[in-house]
């Protein structure tokens, strides 16, 4: 049963879950790492509904000249990833961000039609771009860290004119559960532990920049700051346990 | 500057700001406690634009059976609120809850047309009842503890069917910093530590119950679980922390 698929790992909630655990074997021509399962497929598959989910991690019009610019930067920086696997080798790749995290397996544009159709993923839910969380994640699978541009609607609002920390705290869950589904595969969020320091304004763009402390059997522990662009000024700082869940458990096994 | 306002304070982010503290004295007729703050004001006031903002924390036809059930359970116990004040003292006391922290001001209704007209409150941004964040919050003053009823909608997914980890940090966040506010006036969140149990199905309705730990000078100790309606089952448990700001700091000073 899908519907008994354990909790989030991060914005990228099935990121550590590869195709074959969700689809039966004869739909799949390719093994996968879980590095592969959150890289759009490109190789051609026998399953037919394999058509590419929309990535909302790409610039738009809502977007400030400091996001564009941040984004520009960490864009430059990243893998290009070419149909002969001739792209050039660098050390940062772009997460795509889709609208459910069930559309990261192969298949699973077709498997969110038919399972609980009307979900939408928590930090995508809102059609109007720019209204809520507009985000991008970079991660650097070499020194296993990440670094996610942060843009907050005015959707996102506390205090008159300031982030609610519940958004901060999703975006921390978001940026380290993805981080960890990257480095350990299935997992799930255990322990979220946040320092507020300094009130963000909305519309700010921030930084959060997330590392892997160490991993422990089935315990990734990962570290996490928000500050301004600049890295001058820093807003929330966040530790993170996840723990590393069982294809079993995923559908509703205790083993 | 209102702009400068320092982050929310839980759902009702302004309930432990006096009018006063937002608006010329001259403007306000009574002088309130914090616990007055949060009351609808129901006498007559000079400020012309004292019309009640909407409650946004009312049944409404998305609340599924269980939500009515453990709603009208705790309405029982609530206190009544008369105008000649008359009403029958209970323990409990329903809060109510707007989409936008400064219409708990005394004229706030009319200020938030004017500060940021186009930002709503985080757990209140979206139009569909019972798309997100449906809940209710009812204090004990006596025994400093609040409970929330939440129904957790559609559009809190992290993995599929599941509740986003930071759909559950918000209501944390919201229903331990109303508490804490409640208790000490204005506050800011500086610390939320989150241990996730079990995860919560979409559509799942359960109780946030929040109990003061203690006061030690400026900071505000909350302890917070998360539980199914009859309390058989542990979601979540956290533990928060607040701390007092001056109204100075509040308008941008940091003394």
């Amino acid at each position: 049963m899908l519907g008994h698929i354990a909790r989030r790992l991060g914005s990228n909630g099935l990121k550590g879950i590869s195709p074959q655990q969700l689809l039966p074997k004869e739909t799949h021509r390719h093994l996968q790492s879980s590095l592969d399962t959150i890289r759009p497929i490109s190789t051609v598959s026998l399953w037919p509904f394999s058509s590419q989910p929309r990535d909302f991690s790409q610039p738009n019009s809502s977007w400030s000249p400091e996001m564009q610019k941040v984004y520009d930067h960490y864009y430059a920086l990243c893998d290009t990833d070419t149909e002969n696997g001739e792209g050039k080798k660098r050390p940062w790749r772009k997460l795509p961000s889709y609208n459910r995290s069930i559309k990261y397996a192969t298949g699973g544009i077709h498997l969110s039609k038919l399972i609980q159709a009307k979900a939408r993923l928590f930090t995508r839910n809102v059609k109007e771009q720019g209204a809520t969380f507009e985000y991008v994640v970079f991660v650097n699978k070499e020194e296993k860290r990440c670094v996610c541009v942060f843009q907050a609607g005015r959707l996102l609002e506390g205090a008159p004119g300031h982030v609610h920390g519940g958004a901060i705290a999703t975006m921390i869950d978001t940026v380290t559960g993805t981080l960890a589904g990257f480095l350990s595969g299935p997992i799930m969020t255990a322990n979220l532990n946040i320092d507020y320091r300094s009130p963000m304004p909305l519309d700010s763009v921030v930084l959060i920049h997330s590392a892997l402390d160490r991993i422990e059997r089935r315990k990734t522990y990962i570290t996490s700051k928000v500050t301004s662009t600049d890295e001058s000024k820093l807003y929330t700082e966040a530790t993170a346990l996840f723990v590393s869940i069982s294809v079993g458990h995923l559908f509703g096994s205790r083993n």
